[in-house]
């Protein structure tokens, strides 16, 4: 293999109506978060400028407050597969929890994504950590921080089996004799603390192999099942130094587990407002910001905090003893994490720090030069591979950043002009694996 | 409202490559079952012909023998949501059991295929009787019968209140001042035997209201949940008589339940094969049979029987203790009714019980005129509101169906020219609901 130049990845998070709280108000149909035509719009433009994926977040269950903002309720399989018919090349990268799924049907809709859209699906395995959802689920509040990801690290074995239980070569196809070759299709015949799982799944192995798997792990355990699991992390780094420190951690733990560190891509979400002035880009926001989700933006903080609203003061900092002992906290350490260390370094009021990092990731606003800078900045540093780009209001932060951005990007020789692959993985640089039945058989008979 | 006159109602079953076993054999290319485009053709055809909805069976397990037939693979609404941008009219209906999902998940999966595609979805609400299912979700065997059904109906109503929670006029889009009224999206605080559900989805009621509910109760208590909370019951009965009894009964049934049985269309299955002339149509079906797939007959007569096809001798009838205790089995009792009148009314041997009726439904062999009468007399008898058509081979099964059945079924005045609606409702003649929860606020306030 060639020693391939280093390549910038880049996907959108398709947000409901935009990252920003405020961005249905932006929109003449503010309901149009729940037309399939809106996001198949966002996904071509996605696609007219060689971006790597489009992506969803997902909580199974009404998370904001229904006055002030959307919940992306559509479900991300189903929302993804209506993309797919819309376009050709776009990575579909659909959120899915550990927690509140079965690895059985998750990994045949998953598998079925991969088969519809010809190789483009992901899956961002997440453990849930927003307490709204377990009531829907027959629980009174979520599974401690441990349970959920020692679940997470089988449940994302058991998929990965299931999807390889079809050998590439099960399938013969003679009209004459046998459709398949029952000898290269396998059971799994998974036991283990969670889960019991016999397979095989009733369709053949999909497109590439495995889909891509994504994790936004950030706590300890988050981390080892990235690094051990995953093609990609969705991180959550709101400073530079933190950027390179998780980076630099990340790509050292997937060299102890032996695998090649460029097959973890490392992709901190960085949430845009992009004008044609740094000023007008700074009033773009404040105008976002007065027209509604300060509130909104102090319960996020909160919640990523793991802490009261009520205990906050708006006009000053956060104290510093709630930035403390964020490890034992239910929810997202990621997020605490990140939030935290915006919170020190930069003395914010609680009302500056909802505005800007309160979601536990980093803003950048300014022209589309200011904007290449900080990507190319992160990029060539090591401080990440790529973005997941969370546009403030959609499609039009989107546009501009297609428009504007990536061109200065291609410019600087750092983003493709056009994609050279039709897969997901094509688009990752990542090679499609052989089925670990396929390898654990050549192993017998070597 | 006026008296509408009856109308036929249609339904076809895209089971994979053709409910034969040997259809596979006939297409040019025998992974066709895995191409979305392939689906998307029939269901175009389908449309074509105004028929009501698209149909897809499903077990979440590697059911067939993957030598002799494929089976059907793809996530059902994965799949519907792939057809539903390449059709405009036609309604989608989607298998999935209630014993190995969640009524949460399933609810919102529904729903948003429902969203996505204007209102077309239907959930086929099953329990699984395959055997083969239960260790993929770390059950050594399928919960009994009577098990399967009190989660099963239970299930149904928690779906029922999921899709109602949101009120229709919940969503106000006021871009100064709110999204949506939290007052008119409810909590369902279901708390049963065998659920815990707190609720609401995380999106608005989708356009049909509630997507349309089908199930398939044979048994005792499939019947008396089909009667009480299904829009229509994919029937299993091979005779007239059987036929006409089924259908008195579930209508007599919803009565019961205070309903007009005009809202519980019945759909029994049936197996076509058409050809210009009769010994045409015999023909096709023996050169099918003989192209393979007897084994396979074989072995889903003695699964849907509940006993071991080791036991059968081929030749001759099967032995009448065989017939007996159909109420024992852990399987489907419709299908073991529906094939032991079978088996009795015609003294068949067990091979040619299994290459007609073995499949659970009725075969009708011959011209489109003769199928036609079929449809027109179990229709007009009140045996039938329609039929779940399941052609031998798929495309050309129904393009024959499309093409000269149903210019005659036309011509008898007993099916429709076109869509006189936009929805799966509107084809069914099912009104939309309100929402239980309007009701509900309207009882108290009266």
């Amino acid at each position: 293999m060639p020693n391939h130049q280093r390549q910038l990845h880049l996907g959108v998070n398709m947000y409901n109506a935009g990252i920003h709280a405020a961005a249905w108000r932006k929109h003449d149909d503010p309901f149009a978060y729940l037309d399939i035509d809106y996001y198949r719009n966002i996904a071509r433009i996605a696609e007219r400028g060689a971006l790597d994926a489009v992506f969803l977040a997902d909580i199974p269950g009404l998370r904001e407050d229904p006055r002030v903002r959307p919940t992306l309720g559509l479900e991300p399989t189903v929302l993804l597969t209506g993309i797919a018919s819309a376009t050709e090349r776009i990575g579909l990268v659909a959120t899915a929890s550990t927690t509140f799924n079965d690895p059985y049907n998750l990994a045949r809709r998953f598998s079925s994504l991969d088969h519809v859209s010809g190789g483009r699906a992901a899956w961002n395995a997440v453990t849930t950590y927003d307490p709204v959802v377990a009531p829907n689920f027959g629980l009174p509040e979520l599974p401690e921080h441990d349970d959920r990801y020692g679940r997470a690290e089988e449940f994302v074995d058991v998929v990965r089996k299931l999807w390889d239980a079809w050998e590439d070569s099960a399938l013969i196809g003679d009209p004459a004799g046998d459709l398949a070759d029952p000898d290269r299709i396998h059971t799994i015949d998974h036991q283990g603390e969670h889960f019991s799982v016999r397979g095989p799944l009733p369709l053949p192995r999909s497109p590439q192999g495995q889909p891509v798997v994504v994790q936004a792990g950030g706590s300890e355990p988050g981390k080892r099942v990235a690094a051990r699991t995953a093609d990609a992390v969705f991180a959550a780094q709101t400073t530079f130094e933190e950027g390179k420190q998780f980076y630099a951690e990340m790509k050292r733990r997937a060299r102890d587990y032996g695998r090649d560190p460029e097959t973890l891509k490392i992709l901190p979400g960085l949430c845009t407002v992009i004008a044609a002035t740094e000023a007008e880009a700074r009033d773009r926001k404040a105008e976002l910001d007065e027209l509604g989700g300060q509130e909104w933006a102090i319960a996020r903080l909160a919640l990523n905090l793991g802490v009261d609203a009520a205990e906050l003061d708006l006009d000053a900092p956060v104290p510093e003893h709630l930035l403390r002992n964020l490890d034992e906290k239910r929810g997202s350490r990621g997020f605490a994490r990140a939030v935290a260390n915006y919170a020190r370094r930069d003395g914010l009021t609680v009302r500056e720090l909802a505005l800007l990092g309160g979601g536990g990731h980093r803003y950048a606003i300014g022209t589309p030069e200011q904007i290449a800078d900080t990507i190319e900045h992160w990029f060539r540093h090591e401080a990440a591979d790529g973005f997941n780009l969370m546009p403030d209001v959609l499609p039009s932060g989107l546009e501009t950043f297609v428009d504007h951005v990536v061109p200065e990007l291609r410019k600087r020789g750092i983003f493709r002009t056009d994609y050279s692959g039709a897969t997901l993985r094509d688009h990752l640089g990542l090679s499609r694996p052989r089925s670990q039945y396929e390898r654990a058989e050549h192993a017998l008979s070597s």
